[in-house]
Protein backbone atom coordinates (compact mmCIF):
# COMPACT_ATOMS: atom_id res chain seq x y z
CA UNK A 1 0.00 0.00 0.00
CA UNK A 2 2.99 2.10 1.17
CA UNK A 3 6.08 2.60 -0.12
CA UNK A 4 8.57 1.89 3.16
CA UNK A 5 11.32 4.43 1.50
CA UNK A 6 8.86 7.33 1.05
CA UNK A 7 7.10 6.91 4.08
CA UNK A 8 9.79 7.11 6.40
CA UNK A 9 10.62 9.99 5.00
CA UNK A 10 7.50 11.56 5.17
CA UNK A 11 7.21 10.57 8.98
CA UNK A 12 10.67 12.16 9.37
CA UNK A 13 9.87 15.19 7.71
CA UNK A 14 6.68 15.49 10.45
CA UNK A 15 8.95 15.31 13.17
CA UNK A 16 11.77 17.61 11.94
CA UNK A 17 9.05 20.14 11.23
CA UNK A 18 7.99 20.00 14.96
CA UNK A 19 11.79 20.02 16.58
CA UNK A 20 14.40 20.52 13.74
CA UNK A 21 17.44 18.88 15.68
CA UNK A 22 16.95 15.09 16.93
CA UNK A 23 18.94 12.63 18.15
CA UNK A 24 19.58 10.04 15.23
CA UNK A 25 18.02 6.97 18.01
CA UNK A 26 15.37 9.29 19.59
CA UNK A 27 14.27 9.98 16.11
CA UNK A 28 14.14 6.24 14.95
CA UNK A 29 12.86 5.24 18.14
CA UNK A 30 9.83 8.12 17.42
CA UNK A 31 9.16 6.90 14.18
CA UNK A 32 9.44 3.23 15.02
CA UNK A 33 12.30 2.17 12.79
CA UNK A 34 15.94 1.02 13.27
CA UNK A 35 18.49 3.89 13.18
CA UNK A 36 20.48 2.05 9.90
CA UNK A 37 16.76 2.37 8.16
CA UNK A 38 16.21 6.18 9.36
CA UNK A 39 20.15 6.83 8.23
CA UNK A 40 18.74 5.73 5.21
CA UNK A 41 15.78 7.37 4.42
CA UNK A 42 17.34 10.71 5.85
CA UNK A 43 20.54 10.29 3.80
CA UNK A 44 17.82 10.92 0.64
CA UNK A 45 16.35 13.25 2.12
CA UNK A 46 19.29 15.40 2.40
CA UNK A 47 19.23 15.28 -1.33
CA UNK A 48 16.12 17.33 -1.41
CA UNK A 49 16.30 19.51 2.17
CA UNK A 50 19.30 20.92 3.75
CA UNK A 51 19.21 18.21 6.86
CA UNK A 52 22.75 17.18 7.42
CA UNK A 53 23.71 13.67 9.41
CA UNK A 54 26.42 13.73 12.06
CA UNK A 55 27.60 11.15 13.99
CA UNK A 56 24.63 11.14 16.38
CA UNK A 57 22.47 14.39 15.38
CA UNK A 58 19.63 14.76 12.19
CA UNK A 59 19.83 18.49 11.77
CA UNK A 60 17.21 20.26 9.65
CA UNK A 61 18.77 23.69 8.31
CA UNK A 62 15.95 26.56 10.06
CA UNK A 63 16.21 28.70 6.87
CA UNK A 64 14.68 25.52 4.76
CA UNK A 65 12.05 24.98 7.23
CA UNK A 66 8.87 27.17 6.18
CA UNK A 67 7.36 26.70 9.75
CA UNK A 68 10.35 28.93 10.90
CA UNK A 69 8.82 31.53 9.85
CA UNK A 70 6.71 34.47 11.24
CA UNK A 71 5.58 36.86 8.51
CA UNK A 72 3.79 39.33 10.80
CA UNK A 73 0.09 39.75 9.95
CA UNK A 74 0.15 36.66 8.10
CA UNK A 75 -0.94 33.01 9.58
CA UNK A 76 1.36 30.52 8.17
CA UNK A 77 0.63 26.65 8.26
CA UNK A 78 3.40 24.18 7.27
CA UNK A 79 2.06 20.24 6.58
CA UNK A 80 4.40 17.30 5.39
CA UNK A 81 1.61 16.45 3.20
CA UNK A 82 -1.81 17.69 1.77
CA UNK A 83 -4.07 16.70 -0.62
CA UNK A 84 -3.53 20.09 -2.38
CA UNK A 85 -2.43 23.67 -0.69
CA UNK A 86 -5.24 25.40 -2.70
CA UNK A 87 -7.75 23.42 -1.08
CA UNK A 88 -6.34 23.35 2.32
CA UNK A 89 -6.72 27.58 2.39
CA UNK A 90 -10.25 27.23 1.54
CA UNK A 91 -10.85 26.68 5.58
CA UNK A 92 -8.25 29.56 6.15
CA UNK A 93 -8.65 33.62 6.56
CA UNK A 94 -7.37 35.94 3.79
CA UNK A 95 -3.86 36.57 4.96
CA UNK A 96 -2.74 32.88 5.47
CA UNK A 97 0.29 30.77 3.82
CA UNK A 98 -0.50 26.97 3.15
CA UNK A 99 2.75 25.32 2.49
CA UNK A 100 3.39 21.61 2.00
CA UNK A 101 6.28 19.44 1.65
CA UNK A 102 3.95 16.84 -0.84
CA UNK A 103 0.69 16.73 -2.55
CA UNK A 104 -1.68 14.12 -2.63
CA UNK A 105 -2.93 15.91 -5.66
CA UNK A 106 -1.69 19.02 -6.63
CA UNK A 107 -3.17 20.92 -9.38
CA UNK A 108 -2.03 23.20 -12.17
CA UNK A 109 -4.02 25.53 -14.69
CA UNK A 110 -7.05 23.94 -16.53
CA UNK A 111 -7.21 21.19 -13.94
CA UNK A 112 -4.17 19.68 -14.83
CA UNK A 113 -2.22 17.76 -12.24
CA UNK A 114 1.02 19.20 -10.96
CA UNK A 115 3.58 16.66 -9.56
CA UNK A 116 5.23 17.73 -6.24
CA UNK A 117 8.91 16.19 -5.31
CA UNK A 118 10.13 16.52 -1.98
CA UNK A 119 12.00 19.86 -1.87
CA UNK A 120 10.16 22.36 -3.45
CA UNK A 121 8.58 24.79 -2.67
CA UNK A 122 4.37 24.15 -2.73
CA UNK A 123 2.44 26.69 -1.85
CA UNK A 124 -1.06 28.86 -1.55
CA UNK A 125 -0.87 32.65 -0.36
CA UNK A 126 -4.36 33.89 0.84
CA UNK A 127 -5.60 37.45 0.28
CA UNK A 128 -8.18 39.42 0.19
CA UNK A 129 -8.26 42.49 -2.09
CA UNK A 130 -9.69 45.19 -3.70
CA UNK A 131 -10.98 44.18 -8.06
CA UNK A 132 -8.54 46.29 -9.40
CA UNK A 133 -5.99 44.18 -7.98
CA UNK A 134 -7.70 41.34 -8.25
CA UNK A 135 -7.72 41.87 -12.09
CA UNK A 136 -4.01 41.96 -12.28
CA UNK A 137 -3.01 38.93 -10.18
CA UNK A 138 -1.76 37.25 -13.22
CA UNK A 139 0.02 40.09 -13.86
CA UNK A 140 1.35 40.91 -10.77
CA UNK A 141 2.09 37.16 -9.33
CA UNK A 142 4.57 36.33 -12.24
CA UNK A 143 6.66 39.45 -11.92
CA UNK A 144 7.56 39.34 -8.68
CA UNK A 145 8.63 35.87 -8.78
CA UNK A 146 10.49 37.15 -11.33
CA UNK A 147 12.09 39.39 -9.89
CA UNK A 148 12.93 37.84 -7.09
CA UNK A 149 14.79 35.20 -8.98
CA UNK A 150 16.75 37.39 -10.97
CA UNK A 151 17.36 39.85 -8.86
CA UNK A 152 18.23 38.07 -5.46
CA UNK A 153 19.05 34.49 -6.56
CA UNK A 154 21.09 35.98 -9.92
CA UNK A 155 18.92 33.10 -12.42
CA UNK A 156 17.58 34.49 -15.98
CA UNK A 157 14.25 33.33 -15.08
CA UNK A 158 11.12 34.55 -17.46
CA UNK A 159 7.98 34.69 -18.49
CA UNK A 160 6.26 32.23 -20.30
CA UNK A 161 2.86 33.62 -21.16
CA UNK A 162 0.86 33.20 -19.28
CA UNK A 163 2.18 32.43 -15.84
CA UNK A 164 4.70 29.50 -15.99
CA UNK A 165 8.34 30.81 -14.87
CA UNK A 166 10.66 29.69 -17.40
CA UNK A 167 15.08 29.49 -17.49
CA UNK A 168 16.11 28.72 -20.58
CA UNK A 169 12.83 27.16 -22.14
CA UNK A 170 12.43 24.97 -18.84
CA UNK A 171 9.95 25.62 -16.56
CA UNK A 172 11.03 26.63 -12.97
CA UNK A 173 7.86 27.87 -11.60
CA UNK A 174 3.82 27.80 -12.70
CA UNK A 175 1.25 29.61 -10.94
CA UNK A 176 -2.59 28.72 -9.93
CA UNK A 177 -4.20 32.01 -9.42
CA UNK A 178 -8.27 31.46 -8.28
CA UNK A 179 -10.67 34.05 -7.15
CA UNK A 180 -14.04 34.30 -5.16
CA UNK A 181 -16.10 37.15 -5.01
CA UNK A 182 -17.41 38.88 -2.53
CA UNK A 183 -19.65 41.77 -2.37
CA UNK A 184 -17.12 44.38 -2.08
CA UNK A 185 -13.89 42.28 -1.84
CA UNK A 186 -11.96 39.48 -4.02
CA UNK A 187 -10.23 36.60 -2.26
CA UNK A 188 -7.61 35.34 -4.21
CA UNK A 189 -5.75 32.06 -3.94
CA UNK A 190 -2.10 32.30 -5.19
CA UNK A 191 -0.82 29.00 -5.57
CA UNK A 192 2.61 28.65 -6.18
CA UNK A 193 4.79 25.93 -7.11
CA UNK A 194 8.89 26.40 -7.70
CA UNK A 195 11.40 24.10 -7.90
CA UNK A 196 14.02 24.34 -5.42
CA UNK A 197 15.78 21.57 -4.34
CA UNK A 198 13.29 18.88 -5.35
CA UNK A 199 14.31 16.52 -8.87
CA UNK A 200 12.55 18.57 -11.58
CA UNK A 201 8.95 16.25 -12.41
CA UNK A 202 8.89 16.68 -16.23
CA UNK A 203 11.59 16.54 -18.63
CA UNK A 204 11.45 20.22 -19.90
CA UNK A 205 11.79 21.29 -16.18
CA UNK A 206 14.22 22.64 -14.30
CA UNK A 207 15.57 23.14 -10.58
CA UNK A 208 17.41 25.98 -8.40
CA UNK A 209 19.41 22.92 -7.23
CA UNK A 210 20.63 21.99 -10.98
CA UNK A 211 21.08 25.94 -11.63
CA UNK A 212 22.76 26.88 -8.68
CA UNK A 213 23.22 24.28 -5.99
CA UNK A 214 21.07 23.68 -2.71
CA UNK A 215 19.53 26.89 -1.54
CA UNK A 216 17.66 27.73 1.72
CA UNK A 217 13.75 28.03 0.83
CA UNK A 218 13.03 30.56 3.09
CA UNK A 219 14.93 33.29 1.76
CA UNK A 220 13.02 32.90 -1.66
CA UNK A 221 9.22 32.61 0.58
CA UNK A 222 9.76 35.72 3.02
CA UNK A 223 10.87 37.60 -0.10
CA UNK A 224 7.43 36.10 -2.25
CA UNK A 225 5.72 37.04 1.15
CA UNK A 226 7.23 40.47 1.23
CA UNK A 227 6.23 41.44 -2.03
CA UNK A 228 2.71 39.70 -2.24
CA UNK A 229 1.86 42.10 0.86
CA UNK A 230 2.81 44.85 -1.54
CA UNK A 231 0.49 43.76 -4.48
CA UNK A 232 -2.28 45.88 -3.97
CA UNK A 233 0.27 48.93 -4.02
CA UNK A 234 2.00 47.85 -7.19
CA UNK A 235 -1.33 47.39 -9.02
CA UNK A 236 -1.38 51.21 -8.14
CA UNK A 237 0.64 51.31 -11.25
CA UNK A 238 -0.80 49.07 -13.91
CA UNK A 239 1.51 50.56 -16.82
CA UNK A 240 4.80 49.87 -14.78
CA UNK A 241 3.82 46.38 -14.61
CA UNK A 242 2.58 45.49 -17.63
CA UNK A 243 6.13 47.07 -18.52
CA UNK A 244 7.69 44.96 -16.65
CA UNK A 245 6.06 42.11 -17.63
CA UNK A 246 6.21 42.68 -21.40
CA UNK A 247 10.64 42.94 -20.36
CA UNK A 248 10.44 39.52 -18.76
CA UNK A 249 8.25 38.19 -21.78
CA UNK A 250 9.91 35.20 -22.87
CA UNK A 251 6.89 34.90 -25.02
CA UNK A 252 7.28 38.08 -26.90
CA UNK A 253 8.29 38.04 -30.60
CA UNK A 254 8.05 34.54 -30.74
CA UNK A 255 5.97 32.44 -33.37
CA UNK A 256 3.40 30.88 -31.28
CA UNK A 257 1.11 28.09 -31.14
CA UNK A 258 -1.67 27.82 -28.68
CA UNK A 259 -4.39 25.16 -28.42
CA UNK A 260 -7.45 27.36 -26.81
CA UNK A 261 -11.30 26.13 -26.43
CA UNK A 262 -11.82 27.72 -29.78
CA UNK A 263 -9.10 25.64 -31.43
CA UNK A 264 -5.59 25.86 -32.46
CA UNK A 265 -4.40 29.70 -32.86
CA UNK A 266 -1.16 30.49 -34.73
CA UNK A 267 0.79 34.13 -35.21
CA UNK A 268 3.60 36.43 -33.90
CA UNK A 269 3.23 37.58 -30.39
CA UNK A 270 3.43 41.25 -30.59
CA UNK A 271 1.74 42.90 -27.29
CA UNK A 272 0.10 41.92 -23.79
CA UNK A 273 -2.38 44.09 -22.63
CA UNK A 274 -3.42 45.60 -19.61
CA UNK A 275 -5.64 42.25 -18.03
CA UNK A 276 -2.63 40.44 -19.43
CA UNK A 277 -4.26 38.58 -22.58
CA UNK A 278 -1.62 38.00 -25.52
CA UNK A 279 -2.07 40.12 -28.60
CA UNK A 280 -1.41 37.74 -31.75
CA UNK A 281 -0.22 38.50 -35.28
CA UNK A 282 -1.97 35.79 -36.95
CA UNK A 283 -2.32 35.40 -41.17
CA UNK A 284 -6.45 36.53 -40.36
CA UNK A 285 -5.70 39.63 -38.19
CA UNK A 286 -4.69 40.45 -34.89
CA UNK A 287 -6.24 37.81 -32.45
CA UNK A 288 -6.25 38.30 -28.65
CA UNK A 289 -6.00 35.51 -26.76
CA UNK A 290 -7.54 34.77 -22.72
CA UNK A 291 -5.82 33.05 -20.67
CA UNK A 292 -8.56 31.38 -18.92
CA UNK A 293 -9.65 29.69 -22.41
CA UNK A 294 -6.03 28.99 -23.72
CA UNK A 295 -5.09 25.59 -22.54
CA UNK A 296 -1.43 25.05 -24.11
CA UNK A 297 1.34 27.37 -25.52
CA UNK A 298 4.32 26.62 -27.50
CA UNK A 299 7.02 28.06 -29.27
CA UNK B 1 4.69 7.44 -4.84
CA UNK B 2 2.01 7.13 -2.27
CA UNK B 3 -1.70 5.53 -3.28
CA UNK B 4 -3.90 8.50 -2.60
CA UNK B 5 -6.91 6.66 -1.11
CA UNK B 6 -4.84 5.12 1.19
CA UNK B 7 -2.89 8.42 1.78
CA UNK B 8 -6.16 10.44 2.40
CA UNK B 9 -6.95 7.35 4.93
CA UNK B 10 -4.16 8.06 7.07
CA UNK B 11 -4.52 11.73 7.05
CA UNK B 12 -7.85 11.42 7.89
CA UNK B 13 -6.98 9.27 11.23
CA UNK B 14 -4.10 11.57 12.28
CA UNK B 15 -6.93 14.24 12.36
CA UNK B 16 -9.50 11.84 13.81
CA UNK B 17 -7.01 10.95 16.66
CA UNK B 18 -6.88 14.45 17.99
CA UNK B 19 -10.20 15.33 17.36
CA UNK B 20 -13.10 12.11 17.19
CA UNK B 21 -15.79 14.54 15.70
CA UNK B 22 -15.47 16.83 12.87
CA UNK B 23 -17.40 18.85 10.36
CA UNK B 24 -16.89 17.35 6.86
CA UNK B 25 -16.30 20.61 5.46
CA UNK B 26 -13.73 21.21 8.20
CA UNK B 27 -11.74 17.83 7.81
CA UNK B 28 -11.41 17.86 4.04
CA UNK B 29 -10.41 21.44 4.36
CA UNK B 30 -7.36 20.89 6.92
CA UNK B 31 -6.39 17.70 4.83
CA UNK B 32 -6.10 19.87 1.36
CA UNK B 33 -9.08 17.63 0.17
CA UNK B 34 -12.72 17.90 -1.67
CA UNK B 35 -15.52 17.08 0.24
CA UNK B 36 -16.49 14.21 -1.82
CA UNK B 37 -12.82 12.41 -1.79
CA UNK B 38 -12.86 12.54 1.80
CA UNK B 39 -16.43 11.29 2.10
CA UNK B 40 -15.14 8.20 -0.23
CA UNK B 41 -11.68 7.87 2.09
CA UNK B 42 -14.14 7.77 5.16
CA UNK B 43 -16.85 5.44 3.88
CA UNK B 44 -13.36 2.75 3.19
CA UNK B 45 -12.08 3.26 6.92
CA UNK B 46 -16.09 3.02 8.48
CA UNK B 47 -15.73 -0.59 7.01
CA UNK B 48 -12.57 -1.28 9.17
CA UNK B 49 -13.28 1.10 11.95
CA UNK B 50 -16.44 2.48 14.27
CA UNK B 51 -16.50 5.73 12.12
CA UNK B 52 -19.78 7.05 10.94
CA UNK B 53 -20.67 9.87 8.63
CA UNK B 54 -23.81 11.49 8.80
CA UNK B 55 -25.06 14.70 7.28
CA UNK B 56 -22.44 16.85 7.81
CA UNK B 57 -20.53 15.12 10.53
CA UNK B 58 -17.90 11.92 10.84
CA UNK B 59 -17.45 10.73 14.11
CA UNK B 60 -15.29 7.94 15.36
CA UNK B 61 -16.40 6.14 18.34
CA UNK B 62 -14.61 6.75 21.32
CA UNK B 63 -15.05 3.18 22.01
CA UNK B 64 -12.50 2.04 18.94
CA UNK B 65 -9.95 4.79 19.83
CA UNK B 66 -7.41 3.63 21.75
CA UNK B 67 -5.97 7.18 22.73
CA UNK B 68 -8.73 7.30 24.43
CA UNK B 69 -8.03 5.24 27.16
CA UNK B 70 -5.59 6.43 30.32
CA UNK B 71 -4.42 3.39 32.03
CA UNK B 72 -3.56 3.91 35.67
CA UNK B 73 0.06 3.87 35.63
CA UNK B 74 0.97 3.07 32.04
CA UNK B 75 2.04 5.80 29.48
CA UNK B 76 -0.25 4.76 25.96
CA UNK B 77 1.03 6.34 22.67
CA UNK B 78 -1.22 5.88 19.83
CA UNK B 79 -0.08 6.80 16.03
CA UNK B 80 -1.30 6.70 12.91
CA UNK B 81 1.47 4.88 10.97
CA UNK B 82 5.33 3.78 12.91
CA UNK B 83 7.83 1.96 11.14
CA UNK B 84 6.80 -0.91 14.23
CA UNK B 85 5.51 -0.70 17.57
CA UNK B 86 8.29 -3.09 19.07
CA UNK B 87 10.84 -0.56 17.93
CA UNK B 88 8.91 2.64 18.71
CA UNK B 89 8.41 0.94 22.71
CA UNK B 90 12.14 0.86 23.04
CA UNK B 91 12.37 4.82 23.22
CA UNK B 92 9.59 5.06 26.03
CA UNK B 93 9.77 3.37 29.53
CA UNK B 94 8.53 0.47 31.56
CA UNK B 95 4.98 0.56 31.43
CA UNK B 96 4.51 1.87 28.01
CA UNK B 97 1.79 0.84 25.35
CA UNK B 98 2.80 1.34 21.77
CA UNK B 99 -0.64 0.89 19.32
CA UNK B 100 -0.43 1.90 15.69
CA UNK B 101 -2.88 2.05 13.12
CA UNK B 102 -0.33 0.84 10.61
CA UNK B 103 2.95 -0.50 10.59
CA UNK B 104 5.04 -0.33 7.92
CA UNK B 105 7.85 -2.94 8.91
CA UNK B 106 5.92 -5.31 11.77
CA UNK B 107 7.82 -8.27 13.16
CA UNK B 108 6.87 -11.95 13.79
CA UNK B 109 8.40 -14.50 15.02
CA UNK B 110 11.80 -15.46 13.27
CA UNK B 111 11.85 -11.94 11.41
CA UNK B 112 9.04 -12.34 9.45
CA UNK B 113 6.81 -9.60 7.89
CA UNK B 114 3.79 -9.03 10.12
CA UNK B 115 1.12 -7.48 7.84
CA UNK B 116 -1.33 -4.82 9.50
CA UNK B 117 -4.62 -3.95 7.82
CA UNK B 118 -6.57 -0.61 8.70
CA UNK B 119 -8.99 -1.65 12.00
CA UNK B 120 -6.95 -4.23 13.84
CA UNK B 121 -4.80 -3.78 17.03
CA UNK B 122 -1.12 -3.59 16.61
CA UNK B 123 0.61 -3.12 19.61
CA UNK B 124 2.88 -3.48 21.99
CA UNK B 125 3.26 -3.42 25.93
CA UNK B 126 6.58 -2.97 27.83
CA UNK B 127 6.95 -3.55 30.92
CA UNK B 128 9.14 -4.18 33.38
CA UNK B 129 9.42 -7.90 35.94
CA UNK B 130 11.25 -10.34 37.47
CA UNK B 131 13.23 -12.97 35.65
CA UNK B 132 10.63 -15.68 37.11
CA UNK B 133 7.16 -13.96 35.48
CA UNK B 134 9.79 -13.05 32.35
CA UNK B 135 10.56 -16.51 31.77
CA UNK B 136 6.32 -17.36 31.96
CA UNK B 137 5.63 -14.66 29.47
CA UNK B 138 5.44 -17.15 26.28
CA UNK B 139 2.61 -18.88 28.41
CA UNK B 140 1.03 -15.95 30.59
CA UNK B 141 0.57 -13.80 27.01
CA UNK B 142 -1.71 -16.37 24.75
CA UNK B 143 -3.73 -17.64 27.97
CA UNK B 144 -4.61 -13.65 28.82
CA UNK B 145 -5.63 -13.26 25.56
CA UNK B 146 -7.82 -16.78 24.80
CA UNK B 147 -8.97 -16.08 28.23
CA UNK B 148 -10.25 -12.64 26.74
CA UNK B 149 -11.58 -13.72 23.27
CA UNK B 150 -13.66 -16.68 25.47
CA UNK B 151 -15.07 -14.83 28.29
CA UNK B 152 -15.86 -11.32 26.95
CA UNK B 153 -16.31 -12.23 23.21
CA UNK B 154 -17.75 -15.80 23.55
CA UNK B 155 -15.01 -16.59 20.37
CA UNK B 156 -14.02 -20.30 20.52
CA UNK B 157 -10.30 -19.04 20.44
CA UNK B 158 -7.59 -21.77 21.08
CA UNK B 159 -3.74 -21.75 21.40
CA UNK B 160 -1.85 -22.87 18.49
CA UNK B 161 2.01 -23.52 19.98
CA UNK B 162 4.02 -21.47 20.69
CA UNK B 163 1.57 -18.36 20.42
CA UNK B 164 -0.66 -18.05 17.92
CA UNK B 165 -4.49 -17.86 18.74
CA UNK B 166 -6.45 -19.73 16.24
CA UNK B 167 -10.18 -19.61 15.74
CA UNK B 168 -10.71 -23.11 13.81
CA UNK B 169 -7.84 -23.33 12.78
CA UNK B 170 -7.53 -19.75 11.48
CA UNK B 171 -5.33 -17.66 12.70
CA UNK B 172 -7.00 -14.75 14.62
CA UNK B 173 -3.51 -13.21 16.61
CA UNK B 174 -0.12 -13.44 16.58
CA UNK B 175 2.52 -12.93 19.39
CA UNK B 176 6.11 -11.57 19.57
CA UNK B 177 7.80 -11.53 22.82
CA UNK B 178 11.41 -9.92 23.11
CA UNK B 179 13.14 -9.22 26.39
CA UNK B 180 16.16 -7.16 27.11
CA UNK B 181 18.18 -8.27 30.36
CA UNK B 182 19.51 -5.91 33.53
CA UNK B 183 21.48 -6.60 36.22
CA UNK B 184 18.35 -7.04 38.34
CA UNK B 185 15.08 -7.31 36.15
CA UNK B 186 13.78 -7.97 32.90
CA UNK B 187 12.11 -5.19 30.59
CA UNK B 188 9.39 -7.33 28.50
CA UNK B 189 8.21 -5.82 25.09
CA UNK B 190 4.98 -7.59 24.56
CA UNK B 191 3.89 -7.46 20.70
CA UNK B 192 0.32 -8.63 20.23
CA UNK B 193 -1.17 -8.64 17.02
CA UNK B 194 -4.93 -9.11 16.83
CA UNK B 195 -7.15 -9.16 13.99
CA UNK B 196 -10.05 -7.17 15.23
CA UNK B 197 -11.69 -5.16 12.58
CA UNK B 198 -9.22 -5.34 9.82
CA UNK B 199 -9.70 -7.16 6.76
CA UNK B 200 -7.30 -10.34 7.73
CA UNK B 201 -4.06 -10.66 5.92
CA UNK B 202 -3.71 -13.78 5.19
CA UNK B 203 -5.74 -16.72 3.53
CA UNK B 204 -5.33 -18.33 6.34
CA UNK B 205 -6.74 -16.05 9.49
CA UNK B 206 -9.18 -14.32 10.26
CA UNK B 207 -10.82 -11.66 12.26
CA UNK B 208 -13.27 -10.62 15.42
CA UNK B 209 -15.36 -8.46 12.66
CA UNK B 210 -15.73 -12.22 10.26
CA UNK B 211 -16.89 -13.95 13.71
CA UNK B 212 -19.39 -11.21 15.39
CA UNK B 213 -19.68 -8.31 13.94
CA UNK B 214 -17.34 -4.67 14.31
CA UNK B 215 -16.41 -4.70 17.44
CA UNK B 216 -15.03 -1.66 19.66
CA UNK B 217 -11.41 -2.44 19.73
CA UNK B 218 -10.71 -0.38 23.47
CA UNK B 219 -13.35 -3.16 25.45
CA UNK B 220 -10.37 -5.79 24.28
CA UNK B 221 -7.61 -3.39 25.00
CA UNK B 222 -8.48 -2.30 28.37
CA UNK B 223 -8.83 -6.10 29.59
CA UNK B 224 -5.66 -6.76 27.87
CA UNK B 225 -3.55 -3.50 30.03
CA UNK B 226 -5.35 -5.11 33.52
CA UNK B 227 -4.32 -8.61 33.20
CA UNK B 228 -1.05 -7.64 31.60
CA UNK B 229 -0.48 -5.38 35.10
CA UNK B 230 -1.42 -8.38 36.87
CA UNK B 231 1.30 -10.47 35.09
CA UNK B 232 3.52 -11.05 37.92
CA UNK B 233 0.87 -12.09 40.23
CA UNK B 234 -0.01 -15.22 37.85
CA UNK B 235 3.18 -16.08 37.67
CA UNK B 236 3.10 -16.83 41.34
CA UNK B 237 1.06 -20.03 40.06
CA UNK B 238 2.83 -21.24 37.61
CA UNK B 239 1.14 -24.75 37.28
CA UNK B 240 -2.35 -23.23 37.19
CA UNK B 241 -0.99 -21.20 34.23
CA UNK B 242 0.91 -24.09 32.93
CA UNK B 243 -2.82 -26.32 33.11
CA UNK B 244 -4.90 -23.10 31.46
CA UNK B 245 -2.50 -23.10 28.97
CA UNK B 246 -2.84 -27.10 28.06
CA UNK B 247 -6.50 -26.48 28.25
CA UNK B 248 -6.37 -24.06 25.46
CA UNK B 249 -3.84 -25.44 23.45
CA UNK B 250 -5.40 -26.41 19.81
CA UNK B 251 -1.87 -28.11 19.21
CA UNK B 252 -2.34 -30.64 21.71
CA UNK B 253 -3.43 -34.75 20.88
CA UNK B 254 -2.79 -33.42 17.38
CA UNK B 255 0.50 -34.64 15.19
CA UNK B 256 2.65 -32.51 14.46
CA UNK B 257 5.15 -30.99 11.95
CA UNK B 258 8.01 -28.39 12.94
CA UNK B 259 10.49 -27.14 10.99
CA UNK B 260 12.95 -26.27 13.55
CA UNK B 261 17.12 -24.85 13.20
CA UNK B 262 18.24 -28.81 13.33
CA UNK B 263 15.59 -29.48 10.66
CA UNK B 264 12.20 -31.15 10.60
CA UNK B 265 10.93 -32.70 13.70
CA UNK B 266 7.66 -34.81 13.22
CA UNK B 267 5.26 -36.10 15.96
CA UNK B 268 2.37 -36.62 18.63
CA UNK B 269 1.97 -33.15 20.70
CA UNK B 270 1.83 -34.81 24.48
CA UNK B 271 2.37 -31.86 26.59
CA UNK B 272 4.13 -28.88 27.54
CA UNK B 273 6.35 -27.88 30.09
CA UNK B 274 6.83 -24.93 32.45
CA UNK B 275 8.99 -22.96 30.11
CA UNK B 276 6.48 -23.63 27.15
CA UNK B 277 8.45 -26.28 25.47
CA UNK B 278 6.38 -28.42 23.36
CA UNK B 279 6.55 -32.50 24.10
CA UNK B 280 6.40 -34.45 20.87
CA UNK B 281 6.41 -38.27 20.81
CA UNK B 282 8.16 -39.07 17.80
CA UNK B 283 9.46 -42.50 16.15
CA UNK B 284 12.57 -42.27 18.13
CA UNK B 285 11.69 -41.62 21.48
CA UNK B 286 10.59 -38.00 23.19
CA UNK B 287 11.27 -34.95 21.47
CA UNK B 288 11.46 -31.28 22.86
CA UNK B 289 10.53 -28.36 20.89
CA UNK B 290 12.28 -25.14 21.81
CA UNK B 291 9.86 -22.32 19.98
CA UNK B 292 13.24 -20.10 19.68
CA UNK B 293 14.43 -22.41 16.94
CA UNK B 294 10.80 -23.52 15.67
CA UNK B 295 10.01 -22.12 12.64
CA UNK B 296 6.76 -23.27 11.81
CA UNK B 297 3.87 -25.42 12.86
CA UNK B 298 1.44 -27.45 10.91
CA UNK B 299 -0.79 -29.80 12.17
Amino acid sequence: MIDLKTAVKILALYKLIKNNDWLIRDLAWEIGVREKILVEAVEELSKNYLITIDESHIIWNPADIPSMLNPWGWELVHEPILGSTQEAARGLGPWSIVVAEYMLMGRGRHGKTWKTGLGGLWITFKISTNSETAALMPIIVPVILTRILRTSLDINARIKWPNDIVVNGRKLAGILIEAEAFRNKMIIYIGIGLNVNNEPPIEKAVSIKQIRGMTPRNKILSMMIGWISRAKKLAEEPEKLREQYLEYLDTLNKVVTAKTREGIVQGLAVDVNDLGYLVLETENGRKILDPTITYEVRY
